[in-house]
């Protein structure tokens, strides 16, 4: 089962359900990244308490360690992990390209060497199905290129080009062996004719859901918002839309007012690993001295159990003393605030005040950057 | 209110309850290590979940960082880790001595450099309870020094009388500044005239509970056991008997059927984050390629979430991949471990059959080693 029903939209923003057969996603929905079968640092039980309805497994990691095959017969990615709810995993291309060494791109796929061991790999967007469907994914993506940036016109229209023929052979991988959803990934960089293309392309496949690639690869906020004004109303009104690895808070509200419905993002895990915390006035970093004898919690509003219980003084000593529990709080933190972010935008949006939420969020990041 | 309650003996070995403000505490009790400010890897509501009535607070660790009297304007350690059961704090002796530099010991107490960043430091017997009450400790420990393994009759008499002077100091700086119980540590090596000399001095004194110190130091089971065929009968019945820094099961299951009543040990959460579990058969490590397949939990008779939820083929991949979950799921169950053996132990006491438990339980870890 996949469906998706838009409950109410304010503007181009959107708040609705997607049904699974593991759980109701509420959109828009931030999905927490548990890359090697673990959102670093926090329990799945954690994870799920902070309000996230599905996570995003990462298929180059999962491949090279434990591998798809062995995943399979340990019964699949959510048993392995404990996570019952549902599970999207990325196509590996994005890291395959970026992680993996001597990295060779031919029509037929992809091939390239561990960054673990050295080990020689192949994949095509049938091997990426398949390693998806080993892997027991709800949602599926389609194997595509994440055009690099920048691209000259005539460099993002080969790449998309070719992303495209790949999102046919993914489709058709994927009927041989169906799961509940596929999404393809509209590419073309910047260029607003290659998105308009791309957008048509995989309309023609035919897709559960679309995701929006190739953004927040270095275009900066007010570049990937211009292209966000056009690239979604070019997908599907009735189906998801997953703009992949984004972002800041701001990034997501500006995604949202623009008709995104999906995230995903490493920036709340891996910040809270290294003493960032998100807060409603920005950011702040808890090595700081100034923390030292602070014995306030990290934000006022937030009802997360490290901000219940602990305070900032705490925190900055987990982080001088090098202790575990530093991360593993900063994360359940940022994590919460992440969830309570898009548990506002889709109150707001049902509200028909998403403009007045935004305003206000914006407002007080910006006063903080100032 | 400290109030020590003897419910059942078993022969030397005894079961009951220590009452405090913070709550009870059934023994024999394993206190998991806290060292500074935190359980490594544990959010304390699992130490709690796992069975733990008290935790121990090191008083070097503290003392650097965040500082006594930093803690003490921060509300004490208790608020400042979430952690509201009862705390028990060494007096920094050993770890000033073992960890610190530059160490200068005289009869007044020792200075010494921090170990984090080279400044000096003074402790005497009248500052380490000061600090320990700076931290809000419950059981205070008087201020010792851990005599070195081997050594003479002579040393061990020398420095054994020196924490005797000390053990006064403690107790007389502890009654101008009172808590619910100091504990004194009887010295003496491995004599059995000096262990004796050194009760009778502590009795002497007074002090509402005892500790056994000087033992798992290198000299091995068998001596540590000899010792403890007379030690703990030395000190008063009526008094809890700390045996400290012990150890691994087996140890704890010898020295809980010669009368001890409370342990601490880093070992159940060191090893978790090295990869080693207990289970009731030995000691397991999560880094074998044999355990890559393995879809059974660590431990098929244990009660603890990381059993119930993962297999030994999950922890295996999350140590191959380095994510913290490793060293957090394993240490749960390391300190669960512990939590169900003093459980086990306590039950057997009160039911007449310790000598048959501990036989049980011996031969399957005898066996496990052969």
């Amino acid at each position: 089962m996949f469906n998706f029903q838009i409950h109410a939209t304010d503007g181009r923003a959107r708040t609705g359900l997607i049904e699974t057969d593991r759980g109701t996603i509420r959109t828009p929905a931030f999905m927490p990244v548990g890359t090697a079968a673990t959102v670093k640092g926090m329990h799945p039980e954690a994870v799920r308490a902070a309000g996230a309805d599905i996570i995003l497994g990462n298929t180059y990691h999962l491949m090279l360690r434990p591998g798809a095959e062995r995943m399979a017969r340990l019964g699949g990615l959510h048993h392995f992990m404990n996570w019952e709810k549902p599970i999207l995993t990325d196509s590996g291309g994005f890291q395959v390209m970026s992680l993996g060494a001597l990295v060779k791109i031919t029509e037929e796929g992809v091939s390239f060497q561990s960054h673990v061991d050295g080990s020689k790999h192949f994949v095509s967007p049938e091997r990426s199905i398949e390693i998806q469907r080993l892997l027991g994914s709800d949602i599926v993506m389609a194997f595509d290129e994440c055009t690099k940036h920048p691209a000259t016109h005539e460099e993002a229209a080969r790449s998309m080009r070719m992303s495209m023929r790949w999102a046919k052979r993914s489709r058709e991988a994927f009927e041989a062996n169906p799961a509940p959803a596929l999404f393809g990934i509209q590419q073309g960089s910047l260029y607003p004719d290659l998105r308009r293309e791309s957008a048509e392309k995989l309309i023609e496949i035919g897709f559960e859901g679309y995701a929006i690639g190739g953004l927040a690869v270095g275009e900066g906020q007010e570049a990937m918002f211009e292209a966000l004004d056009t690239a979604p109303e070019l997908l599907p009104t009735e189906k998801p839309r997953y703009l992949m690895g984004v972002g800041r808070p701001s990034d997501i509200i500006g995604a949202v007012l623009r008709g995104v419905d999906m995230f995903d993002c490493v920036m709340p895990t891996r910040s809270g690993r290294t003493a960032q915390a998100f807060v409603m006035d920005g950011t702040l970093n808890l090595r700081n001295a100034r923390h030292a004898e602070d014995a306030g919690p990290l934000d006022a509003e937030c009802p997360c159990p490290t901000c219940a219980h602990y305070s900032r003084a705490y925190l900055h000593h987990l982080f001088k003393t090098e202790e575990m529990l530093g991360p593993m709080l900063l994360t359940q933190h940022n994590i919460w605030h992440y969830q309570q972010l898009m548990q506002g935008l889709r109150e707001a949006i049902a509200e028909g005040r998403v403009q007045a939420f935004a305003k206000t969020r914006l407002d007080r990041l910006s006063a903080a950057a100032a």
